[in-house]
């Protein structure tokens, strides 16, 4: 019976592999420089867990489940609803800020298109219990070493920041009313995804007041913080939240990462808890999806039974990274290449034992170690370690009728012969 | 709104997450120390994946689900299945033996209880396309080799190892038909979680002939390969098996690790794929269940529609393995410290930006570094410092007027004055 994978998941066979662990890892390496601690969640939490906050299109698309007890279950398609309930678990014994992170595996049940699959990885951190500007601009600062520590730099990718408190502020200035603020948030974060016409319909439906129609429509052209500033001048919050804006470029700037980011009024975030700073990070040809995203999340907590405390985030997922870093040619050049130290190879099917202990005693010792099962000559063999990249191969051949064993490297091709005994008992544990 | 985590599942808080990556990393090294690259499928599958082969305790343990496009799919409880789905897709391509591991989640809708929750690690290593003892020996070796690593010894755990091949001989010497096999199996797999009376009844229903009844429960009473020579010594095959075990042994006595071995009938393995060397791995006091097992399993890749290809493989979760190591006080010790290179204090508010830049500097250069959000004289600093296994500190205080810095060794105490724009232009890239 063949059985065929599921639409939009991904076998990975090792070069995959190699390929998922060195962005992976190169997440976490990242967000333990930037003081950030390593938490996961379980692959399922309740269903309903994921229909609180997560916004319309991540509940319309999850993988839910009922297990034998009739809990309705589902496979996270993001963990910052966990995050927050693990917070909350231990809210009281937690030094604050919390500064986490997690690579977490999320299944969404989309249609799967180019940059978007129904698995992928992503990573998220999170800082949560200050609100400091410095936390906003610690977590866009962490995705941006990431991506320059891959390769990317400020002509490849931008970070375009806006902020959710200085939009809802200045809607309401123009007369939008608080409770409107929402639908009219999905909208104008759909707008560059529309065409100009479907957009100004979509929002002339939305916007009966003519005026303030109007108005919408010229304050999403705004390219600066200073255009914000006039349109503010009369509004406490709105001002606040600009000088917010402000001081956040600012400490970027510090932060000598300012060259990679940009103030974009367009950018709302799909997602329904944030309530300040919003970010995207795009390609700078603008070309694919957002690479990643996040912002500030003042009532997430609170909405899955916690106190009130702010928190600020950012997710990048594993998909769209990696089409822009093949597109720009970065990813073939940095994978590691297998390797090891040591291949053993035998002259004569009578010195496999032989082969095999070695290989044992140095696989024990801690290093790679391999060789044949099938015997074939010893050319045959050398060709086989040049292939895996060992540093030494060892030959047990006639020389071992000697108690010797001819050691080659592999990188100057010099040969010299060994006491067996003396190379067994020279063989240290390799060095961590 | 307050929602609890799904029972049986786990949070992995920062402390726990270290432990996680100490037992899945020490998995991955020893994985490539041994030859075996690392792959990996989907968290989910075509339900009917795990239907085919899994044994009946899997197949009921299965957390399924129905997509939107009708699909029925069920979380991975294993990922054998996968493996040979996998392997079969690229079959021809693959140069053989194929050695191939991984460490996926899975899950299995059991009742949770001590060992066993229903979601977990498993460590897997398999060698596909040799029907090699070597393979065999190879698989055992990987699994102890782990064991030794992290500080198991003989004393400690112990390798059970049979063969179905030889049962299945010996059980057709004695008078069972083949057809008869697999439900025996079934029933002998659990001789050792029965009470001796139940397990007697269950074997006498199911075995109507007494003296043939008789000859399982002696044949279940074998110390040593060398009795069952005397059984088999009528059937080729059987014969044949018991030399095979007896070759693996010695194998495994190359290879240094006989003593961690022992022969024991009564080792079956629950999965249905098993038709060769089966082994289970233990406790040495039989305190809890097994803590990893696998065998040879000779017909799978064909039963997922591949040619008949030989394979032999291992599974260790990481359950079991926790309790036993925290009996053993081993876990505890081994730990990595959570350790930093670089705290940077200020000792007046005004200097906050500084240390920010020096922050972003160093952290864009590769070093571990924190500061703190909120201003606190600088002895406080320095016990956060302390408290963060920083390396050294680096304080911007009044000294910045001339434009210094002082920078203290953490280990010594030694603090000294250093020019900052020196300090500066000195960071060099921390070499990985």
């Amino acid at each position: 019976m063949k059985i065929p994978p599921v639409k939009g998941t991904r076998d990975f066979y090792p070069p995959d592999m190699v390929r998922r662990n060195w962005l992976t890892d190169g997440w976490k390496k990242i967000s333990l420089r930037n003081g950030f601690e390593e938490y996961d969640g379980p692959i399922f939490e309740y269903l309903k867990m994921f229909q609180v906050k997560s916004g319309d299109e991540i509940a319309e698309q999850l993988f839910s489940l009922t297990d034998r007890g009739g809990r309705e279950l589902a496979i996270r398609p993001e963990i910052t609803p966990t995050l927050a309930r693990m917070v909350n678990q231990q809210i009281n014994s937690l030094p604050k800020p919390i500064k986490w992170f997690s690579v977490p595996r999320l299944c969404r049940a989309e249609r799967p298109q180019k940059g978007r699959l129904r698995e992928f990885f992503q990573w998220n951190v999170d800082i949560i219990g200050s609100d400091d500007l410095l936390a906003d601009a610690e977590v866009i600062f962490c995705a941006i070493d990431y991506l320059q520590d891959i390769g990317l730099t400020k002509n490849n990718i931008v970070v375009k920041i806006s902020s959710r408190k200085m939009l809802a502020a200045v809607l309401q200035t123009i007369g939008v009313e608080k409770n409107e603020l929402d639908p009219l948030y999905a909208l104008l974060d759909k707008q560059s995804k529309l065409p100009k016409d479907t957009f100004e319909k979509l929002l002339a439906e939305k916007v009966a007041d003519k005026s303030q129609y109007k108005k919408i429509l010229e304050l999403m052209t705004v390219k600066s913080i200073e255009q914000i500033k006039t349109i503010a001048a009369q509004n406490e919050t709105a001002k606040e939240s600009v000088n917010e804006l402000n001081s956040l470029f600012e400490l970027l700037n510090v932060m000598g990462v300012a060259d990679f980011c940009s103030f974009d009024i367009s950018i709302i975030r799909g997602l329904a808890y944030y309530t300040g700073t919003v970010f995207e990070i795009y390609d700078r040809a603008s070309e694919l999806r957002a690479i990643g995203g996040g912002g500030r999340y003042d009532n997430l907590l609170k909405d899955f039974g916690g106190p009130a405390i702010s928190a600020v985030g950012m997710g990048m997922g594993d998909c769209v990274l990696a089409i822009l870093l093949e597109e720009k040619g970065i990813l073939p050049e940095q994978l590691p290449l297998a390797k090891s130290d040591y291949f053993i190879a035998y002259a004569d099917q009578k010195y496999l034992q032989k082969a095999v202990e070695i290989t044992a005693k140095l696989r024990l010792a801690g290093f790679i170690t391999n060789f044949s099962y099938k015997f074939s000559n010893v050319s045959k063999q050398l060709k086989q370690a040049s292939n895996q990249n060992a540093a030494k191969c060892v030959i047990v051949g006639d020389e071992f009728e000697n108690n010797e064993l001819v050691v080659k490297d592999m990188s100057t091709g010099r040969q010299e012969l060994t006491n067996f005994d003396k190379f067994i008992s020279d063989i240290k544990t390799k060095s961590k």
